[in-house]
């Protein structure tokens, strides 16, 4: 992508054998950028790094007053599909008088591998429930059955998401340029690569309004329910435990993740130009750990951030570097 | 990497999502250089698309001159791990005497799903000869029994990993730089995109001599049973159905496809930058069309070509376009 820069090189023996481009920022409380690589005005999708921004009316509206922190949690998380995410998914829809086929995200195996065996050894179909944003969809549908909207909720004119566009916009301060349909068919609403770090230093930031009240749920939700995010084995999950309740990470598809670093007064933005999930988790826990917002000890840092690569015998045969240009 | 070109762009909605970069060359069946994209001179590791390289010395050496095509396919192959595969390598490795514990390619589950489940259900762990590469591992294991060398074929200075390298120095024309080590344990030489295109021209244009039949036979093997190269629903299977016996095509790890096409002395090497199957399947298809070795209305052209790229529900969310620099 224009004005992108080298982040990670994929090293094999001795030798580089793929690399990786892309863009990152870095944003105070204000929104202002204080560090960037690569292009920040870059256009990109955030995908499932904005589900915090997804859930703001959800919340700003009061239709999520009486959600836990854990409800929270999860309709910001791309999780496993594991038991601890779909009976909580399931839990919610009955207490709002639906089921499964309320849901619009569609159906894909559980991403947790016990949980995928589970149904095999079962001979059951996956459902909706599994799918890794089917808690941001129960979010949707409380807000839509609040605002007394019809089902379809994420048409891009339904009522659910032109509130999610306009919270979108005004984190972002900008005009979304247009929207892109996501796998879980919501509208995804693009962006700058600055105008997202500025969205994410904002929830860093969050003033005493209705929006700095939401915003400071959603962060501590996530930061409290680091398993719920992703699941076990997640870079989600294995980074906010080692924050120790430092702040908030997300990844999104092709390649994007964001951090939100409250104590820090920062928000951090990544998008990998290719697309790639390997280099986006190197680059934002690189810049964790240049923020002080991760130690480099933790093993999910060295994870991360150098590997090792191994082979099917368990054999070293490389690692990655981070370069930041 | 230094000196590569766009190849393919992921688009979303109306809007670039991701971009891969990357070298190609065409060469023809003397090695010369007839048209290339990026850098040609960069340095790579094929990985698993130069397996037909690696089983020249077990033909050459007369050690499988009893061995049938499908044997062959499957050294050259990176199969799915489906019972076609597993039953071809069990057999293979009863013939010898051996069995999977004398295998050194590591244990996958299989990539094919059904089998996968079927492992799952019986409460199977999988074997070695799940394994993408252990069709290649057959045939090292023939290869150094006729040597009459010891167990750890895998080791850079095994006999039978000297003998590939020589193959492969020779094949490409030029000495390697250096190894990697595969994922499969087995060393991978580097060598430069123009001269792994190079040596697919050369097996693309066979001589009379030992070598010329042995690459005549590997090249067949490969066009002949395609479903054992992959398996069902893999680029390289439905791309050399679709080709009709037109030539052979084989995939590698880290974005790497070649071509070798007999019947218009042409070889075809493809590295993408980052490392991404998806860009790397969608450049060799269009050099494919290009070349005339494949109908672009057969079904895989487009669908590797272009998509469309659907979501959970089946909805077209965007699509690919080779852009080719």
């Amino acid at each position: 992508m224009a004005g992108d820069v080298e982040l990670v090189q994929v090293i094999r023996g001795d030798r580089v054998e793929s690399v990786h481009r892309g863009h990152a920022v870095i944003c105070d409380g204000a929104g202002q950028v204080l560090e960037a690589w690569g292009n920040g005005a870059a256009v990109i999708y955030p995908r499932s790094s904005c589900k915090m921004i997804q859930a703001l009316p959800l919340l700003e509206s009061g239709a999520g007053r009486d959600l836990t922190d854990r409800h929270l949690a999860l309709a910001c998380a791309s999780h496993r599909g594991a038991p601890i995410h779909t009976d909580l998914a399931r839990s919610w829809l009955a207490d709002m008088g639906m089921d499964d086929d309320d849901l619009r995200c569609g159906v894909h195996a559980p991403n947790d591998a016990d949980a995928a065996a589970a149904l095999i050894r079962a001979d059951e179909a996956p459902c909706q429930v599994h799918n890794n944003c089917s808690g941001k969809h129960c979010g949707f549908l409380m807000f839509g059955a609040h605002l007394g909207a019809g089902p379809e909720y994420v048409e891009p004119d339904h009522p659910v998401q032109r509130a999610v566009r306009a919270a979108f916009e005004e984190m972002t301060g900008m005009e979304s340029p247009g929207y892109g349909i996501d796998g879980c068919s919501a509208p995804n609403f693009a962006t700058r690569i600055d105008a997202l770090a500025a969205a994410m230093g904002r929830f860093a930031r969050p003033g005493g309004d209705a929006r700095g009240t939401a915003m400071r749920r959603l962060t501590a939700a996530m930061a409290r329910h680091p398993e719920l995010v992703s699941g076990e084995g997640g870079a989600c999950t294995d980074l906010m435990r080692a924050m120790g309740g430092k702040g908030a990470v997300k990844t999104g598809a092709e390649g994007v993740f964001i951090a939100i670093l409250p104590e820090l007064d920062r928000g951090v933005a990544v998008k990998c130009s290719d697309g790639a999930t390997r280099a986006a988790e190197a680059v934002i826990a690189t810049l964790l750990m240049r923020l002080g917002a991760l130690d480099a000890e933790a093993p999910v840092a060295r994870r991360l951030t150098h590997g090792p690569i191994t082979n099917r015998r368990g054999i070293e045969t490389g690692h990655l570097e981070v370069t930041l240009g």
